[in-house]
């Protein structure tokens, strides 16, 4: 997607095949730049530091940080600690564990002068994938948008649709396109009119870092609110659409995603506004049906209690700054995610189409996936 | 109420009965400092600067404004400029309006000689109905906070009542004890135990700042969250009750108060935990029954956009900083209020007690008042 009129992807392999470069994410946006990822280690470290972030391009950078670990050393024992490393940077991202696995068999499947060459192979083979599924979401998305749209009772809006989002579920999260924003840039590049309420998703403000600064590189308008202010918009007839993304999803259809989410699908259903949910297949977790089963990641109490921003100060203006917001004797409590029950989802957008969000629907759904891959 | 184990008031009368001491809200909880307010002008400034905030406290300043007017100059005609002057330093201000005819009325009612010493009299009576008020207030939510401890499913908490409250309704809102929080201060000095997840409540972050640093200073366990936390909160059982002060109230129980107050009347109402409004009757608009007729004040962008805190940096460690969230090409909407219909709401804790959200109820409440004045 674009960012200053240039096409970016969030990760990419080298010319050398040796490298790796990425959009480094942890200072947009007030900072663009990349970094070059040369080694198994390097990669771990991006992942850490939020260099990248978003569960899909936590996935493939992994596969990339595997196949840089293979062309430094080739034999299985080697691989085994690298794969134990990088599955270690990130231990609740569902993505990351599925492509180190997939990458690490076909690796070990064939003999050692081999395994260079087709661990490249399978890494880029897992980017372009990830790019295809995102597109597909954004097709199917598409077309639901079209009906929704056509059924809109916003007439007077100055944009044919009107979509409310939560955290970042766009480009930045994935290779290219994203899952929730993939449907939007879609409608956007088929010059339909479209304008996108940002939560700024505190604590780590992943909306108004990053959902927003995506926005405004491909052109399509939008406004950052408050999480506060979901409620008040969806009242006054102000949205037709919510769309978030997921961290994962039950076989029964609860979604585990950014925590805040619950509250917005809370709000959709008391004021009959559609509340869909964009994924790809691969973030169902087909082994659990009891959401309470999900464990939720208490993250560190100073996301809460300090921010980081782009400083006003005279003195070192433009210099980023992180200040406290608390007083010194508060405390503060820091859950990443909540889960949004399935009676409160209109449906599950995914690259195989739109499917509800029940026990029944999502069990049709793995039939069909497992058919093609008997196929 | 105490800070650093000190009694104080936000607003008192000096010694020399012509000035004004103010706590300076606009800089907690990173500088706490008191203000002297020495004419009507220093009392439209601390409104406007947000030196003293809270709709009950405005009002009482406001009072204290046009007393140092009368003080400066009795004459009728200057003390009608300077009820001007002060009733447009906070246009939406119920309060503000209220203690200002009051006050302006009383001195009127006098001989010239006589004014200042009626105004001084006046704005003391003020200062310590509000005071009574709250205390009220305090006195019927106590009761029904027992009610709900004796009922709560949560026996395996640490605390005998864990309440979630939004924005800041405590005493600095007020002259002393709060709305919201008044119940709590007497639980708490009854010697019950009690914990208070206080939303940050953004974009002004009166949770974070205000109430924590209430709370904080009355020694009273509380945890802040980010507003999007409180669904996952009560979803895990961890909450008995949600309080939360007002704006206004319409005739009909709806009940206009910070932006995101809708989102936890959602939240409480799923999960089935009683969700309460506390206010003194004061803040009932008894002209409106529909809630749409409530004028929503729009607030600056810069609010969503920018943060102030204590600065972490190195160089002026603990000064204060303002720092941009958001990317230079993003705009941001900024509604201050939305609207919790009565549907979502428990009951309204008054200073005339506990009152059911609904018209039938609010008119029953009004007749008592009526019949009160007339005796």
């Amino acid at each position: 997607m674009n960012i200053d009129q240039k096409l970016w992807r969030t990760i990419w392999l080298c010319e050398d095949r040796k490298s790796v470069g990425v959009i480094d994410q942890s200072k947009l946006p007030h900072e663009f730049s990349i970094k070059i990822l040369r080694s198994c280690e390097d990669v771990y470290v991006a992942i850490k530091d939020m260099v990248v972030r978003g569960a899909p391009l936590i996935g493939v950078a992994g596969a990339y940080g595997l196949m840089l670990a293979v062309q430094k050393d080739s034999r299985e024992v080697s691989i085994h600690k690298a794969y134990e490393k990088l599955n270690s940077s990130r231990p609740t991202a569902i993505n990351l564990n599925f492509c180190l696995n997939r990458l690490k068999e076909k690796v070990l499947s064939v003999n050692i002068d081999q395994r260079v060459e087709v661990a490249i192979n399978e890494a880029v083979r897992i980017t372009e994938e990830d790019v295809s599924m995102c597109q597909l979401i954004g097709k199917y998305g598409f077309d639901l948008f079209k009906q929704i749209a056509a059924s809109s009772q916003n007439k007077e809006n100055a944009y044919e649709l009107q979509v409310l989002t939560h955290c970042n579920a766009g480009w930045l999260a994935t290779v290219d396109w994203g899952t929730a924003l993939s449907p939007i840039y879609k409608w956007h590049r088929e010059g339909l009119g479209i304008h996108v309420w940002v939560d700024e998703t505190r604590p780590r403000n992943q909306g108004s870092s990053l959902t927003a600064y995506e926005l405004a590189g491909e052109g399509i308008p939008h406004t950052v609110i408050v999480d506060n202010a979901g409620g008040y918009l969806m009242k006054k007839g102000m949205v037709d659409l919510v769309i978030v993304g997921a961290d994962r999803i039950t076989a029964s259809g609860d979604v585990c995603n950014k925590i805040g989410t619950y509250l917005k699908a809370l709000a959709a259903k008391d004021n009959n506004i559609p509340f869909y949910v964009a994924l790809p297949c691969s973030s169902i977790d087909w082994d659990i049906v009891d959401s309470d089963l999900i464990p939720i990641e208490i993250r560190s109490e100073d996301e809460v209690a300090s921010i980081t921003g782009r400083s006003f100060s005279g003195n070192h203006p433009n210099r980023l700054e992180k200040v406290r917001l608390i007083n010194e004797n508060s405390n503060s409590f820091n859950p990443g995610f909540d889960i949004t029950p399935s009676r409160l989802i209109s449906g599950l957008i995914t690259d195989r189409g739109i499917v509800r969000a029940d026990e029944k629907s999502l069990k049709n759904l793995l039939v069909s996936i497992k058919n093609d891959l008997i196929e």
